[in-house]
């Protein structure tokens, strides 16, 4: 089973290619340049890089939100247009859940933050056990988009130790130091940001599951609305 | 903190550049090409991608070994090619931890096993704990080039839970089914190879330790003789 994954929900534009249990190819940059201008050229890169013919993947896995619109929208548009024109499924994965599964093998929880400014984040609580030899994450609580307080709360009361990572960890770090009551950590560099290889990885156990979208249904989970239909919905009501 | 990273050990070649607390980029590809092909290659893509001025990054972090002769031949000559043009240090990270720190924030045991062909392995056991929000990589037990029966025992011994990761993993998955008595899992696709992120991250905590080399002073730790090296020790024995 081969899966080209695809992540641009954030900051960072990551392409990779898993085939069985190997990573054929991750490419993945932090950078302030636009994902539009470096997806395409990236997965180019990699394509030629290893020889990859396209018509051999079996699935397209996406980091399907929530995160920057802009970035969602730029994820989603490529992975639908390589999905129609190669006629291939997409496998749509929370981009909470990408960074979580960055953590697998660990026996605490896993918190990412994604900052989704004005002190809320897009968050979700994962953790990892070992079935039949192989690890499955578990979802504790589903993703959402809240404030930090009550995500801080949400781990507090469960009262086990967490790891935090993504880019709301360093952009809380004061909220966090000042209000969780439980231990905490933080993902080291290699492994608190989005990667396209955890995508990958985690999306070729989403398509063994048949947890699969064609191209033209796939849409990405905002989880919240956009600025535009808030001030909308706002003016609407007479309340701007 | 800057730094630049490579890791030319196995099968995988991969580069990565880590700043602080941010992966700002990686480039892996597990392929046939001959790493003399790649690995400066891929070091120039990058560069153009995140306008990397080489004389800003503080150091250079190698996958110093254990691992195939040539491909740690050549990390070492392009580390120490740059580490004398850009007059920067080395920072030597062990191929062995750089795999098992992947799997930072478990609480198993971690035992990369590195195919090292006529059933003996590279290999070596470490273990994470956290230390002032930080986590910490213990070695376990040293690096070591054995017979995969005796990293077996030395598990069984431990009595604790592992995790396996790197090339060796699935050539030897018969022997660790046969013969492990602790419970065990294997690393997913995203983190069960080298990773120059990895390497990178690691790099740093060696760097911010002090523990640096000179780009003259470095070379690779083999962990055992050369194929030509071996049959000449035996020629001289009288025992080919």
């Amino acid at each position: 089973m081969k899966i080209l994954a695809l992540d641009s929900s954030g900051l960072v534009a990551s392409v990779a290619v898993v085939e069985d249990d190997v990573l054929l190819a991750e490419y993945t940059v932090n950078y302030k340049k636009t994902h539009s201008q470096t997806l395409l050229p990236m997965l180019d890169e990699i394509r030629h890089m290893i020889d990859l013919d396209l018509d051999s993947i079996d699935a397209i896995a996406i980091a399907a939100g929530p995160g920057s619109f802009t970035g969602l929208r730029i994820g989603a548009a490529t992975a639908k247009g390589l999905g129609l024109a190669l006629n291939k499924p997409l496998v749509e994965v929370s981009t909470l859940e990408g960074l979580a599964y960055q953590l697998c093998g660990t026996d605490r929880l896993v918190c990412p933050l994604m900052d989704a400014r004005r002190n809320q984040v897009y968050s979700g609580i994962y953790s990892f056990r070992p079935v039949a030899g192989e690890w499955q994450m578990d979802v504790v609580k589903e993703q959402c988009a809240v404030d930090i307080s009550a995500m801080i709360e949400a781990c507090n009361e469960l009262g086990r130790e967490v790891i935090f990572l993504g880019d709301g960890a360093p952009v809380y770090a004061g909220k966090l130091a000042e209000k969780m009551t439980v231990p905490y950590t933080f993902a080291p560099a290699h492994c608190n940001r989005q990667s396209a290889a955890s995508v990958a990885s985690l999306g070729a156990v989403y398509y063994a599951q048949g947890r699969v979208v064609s191209a033209a249904e796939h849409q990405p989970e905002y989880l919240r609305l956009s600025q535009a239909e808030r001030e909308r919905a706002q003016a609407e009501r007479g309340t701007t």
